[in-house]
C-alpha cells in the first residue's frame, strides 16, 4: 500500500491527501512532524519537508509538485491539471501561487506563531508577525474573490488541483480560527462547495495534540 | 518575439534564461525589478515575482516551474526533464530543492542583505543573517558534492533542468563572492562544466548597477 508521510496542518500535505482522494488512489498516512528532523525521514526526503509519498513499487516522491506531476502522467482517467497546454499553465501558476506566495505571506507565519512555537517551546508568538499575516490575508482574499467571481473554478472552467491547493491553505487558516470571509461571498460559496466534497471529510476530522479547531471548522454550513 | 521579464540576480530568472538557451528557444529580455512593484508587471504576474515569459501568441507564463513544464510539453526535441516517470520525478524534486529550500536557506538571505537592501535603502544588512546563510551553504554544498560524486549529472545520467536550477543558485552566490568550494572537488568540476556551456555566457556578462562581481566570476578556469 502507498504510504503518505504527512503532517495534518501542513497545507502541502492536505493538498496531496485531497488530490489522491479525488483521483481515487489508495494510500495510508504516516505522521511526520517536520520540525523534529527525524533522521530516517531525512533519508527519504533530504529537504525534511512534508509530504513524501512512497509508491507501491517503492518509488519515493518528495513534495506536492512532484507527486502531482507523477500521477498526472501515470493516471490519465481524471486529470487534475486539465485542458490545453496554456490552461495547464494556469493551473500550475495558481498551485505555485498558493503553495509559495500565499503560504509564505499568510499560512506559514500564522502556523509558526500559533502552533509550531507551542511545540518547539522556543519563543513567544510574535503578535506583530500574526498581525502582518492577517493583513496579508486581507490583501490575498480579494484575489481569490476575483478568481471565483470570474471563473467557475479557481483556474478556469474545470475543477483542478489549483482548487485543492487553495482550499488546503484556507482550511489550515480556518483550523486556527483566522478565516473571516468578510464580504467575500463568491469565495465563500466556492469554499463551501469544496468543503462538501467527500475528499475533504478526512481533513475535517484531523486532530492536533492539545489544539481544537473552532466549532464551525467541520460544519458544512459555516 | 518572446519576451522574458527577468531580474539578472534572480536565480529563477537565470534558470529560465539557461533553460530557453539550451532548448534553442529565442527570446529577448526585459528588466523587471521585483521590489519596485511595477503596476503594469503585476497585471502580467500577480505574484510580482520574476520571471514571466510572454510567448509569441501572447500566452503569459508566470514562474520558472510553469515555463519549464509548458515547453517540456510543447517542444519535445530536447527534453530537460528527461527519462521515465520516476526519473522525471527526481529532476523535479531537485528543481524544487534548489528553487525553494536552497533559495530560502542561502541565496535569498544573502541577496537580500548584500544587494536588495542597498537599493531599497531600508535597513542595514544583518551580519547575523549573512552568517546564518553562509552556515547553511556549508550544510548544503556537501549534498551537491554527494550528488555529483554519485551521478554523472545532478539528477542522474542525463543533463537536465535540475543542473540549471543548481547552477543558477550558485552563480548568484558566486556573483556576490560568497562561493568557496572548500574541498568540494566533484561539485566544483560539475560547476566548471556547466559554466563553460554556451548558454551560460549571457549570465557571465550580467551587470548590476553599481555592483561588480569578483574577478573569477566570469573566468572559466576559476
Amino acid at each position: 500500500m502507498r504510504v503518505l508521510h504527512h503532517y495534518p496542518l501542513s497545507p502541502s500535505s492536505r493538498l496531496i491527501r485531497l488530490y489522491l482522494s479525488e483521483k481515487k488512489i489508495d494510500f495510508v498516512t504516516k505522521l511526520e512532524v517536520p520540525w523534529e528532523r527525524n533522521e530516517t525521514y531525512l533519508k527519504l526526503n533530504p529537504s525534511g519537508d512534508v509530504p513524501t509519498l512512497i509508491d507501491e513499487d517503492n518509488t519515493i516522491l518528495c513534495g506536492a509538485n512532484v507527486i502531482i506531476e507523477y500521477f498526472e502522467e501515470l493516471e490519465n482517467n481524471l486529470s487534475l491539471i486539465p485542458g490545453k497546454v496554456y490552461e495547464k499553465s494556469e493551473v500550475r501558476r495558481l498551485i505555485d501561487w498558493f503553495e509559495r506566495k500565499f503560504y509564505h505571506d499568510v499560512t506559514f507565519p500564522l502556523l509558526n506563531n500559533r502552533i509550531i512555537k507551542r511545540f518547539v517551546g522556543e519563543k513567544n508568538p510574535s503578535s506583530e508577525i500574526i498581525r502582518g499575516a492577517l493583513q496579508n490575508l486581507k490583501i490575498h482574499l480579494p484575489y481569490l474573490e476575483w478568481l471565483t467571481e470570474n471563473r467557475k473554478w479557481v483556474a478556469g472552467n474545470e475543477f483542478s488541483a489549483a482548487d485543492l491547493a487553495a482550499a488546503s491553505q484556507l482550511s489550515v487558516i480556518d483550523f486556527m480560527n483566522d478565516l473571516n470571509w468578510f464580504d467575500y461571498g463568491e469565495a465563500r460559496a466556492w469554499y463551501a462547495k469544496i468543503k462538501s466534497r467527500p475528499s475533504f471529510r478526512q481533513l475535517l476530522s484531523d486532530e492536533v495534540e492539545g489544539i481544537s479547531p473552532p466549532v464551525h471548522y467541520n460544519n458544512l454550513d459555516f
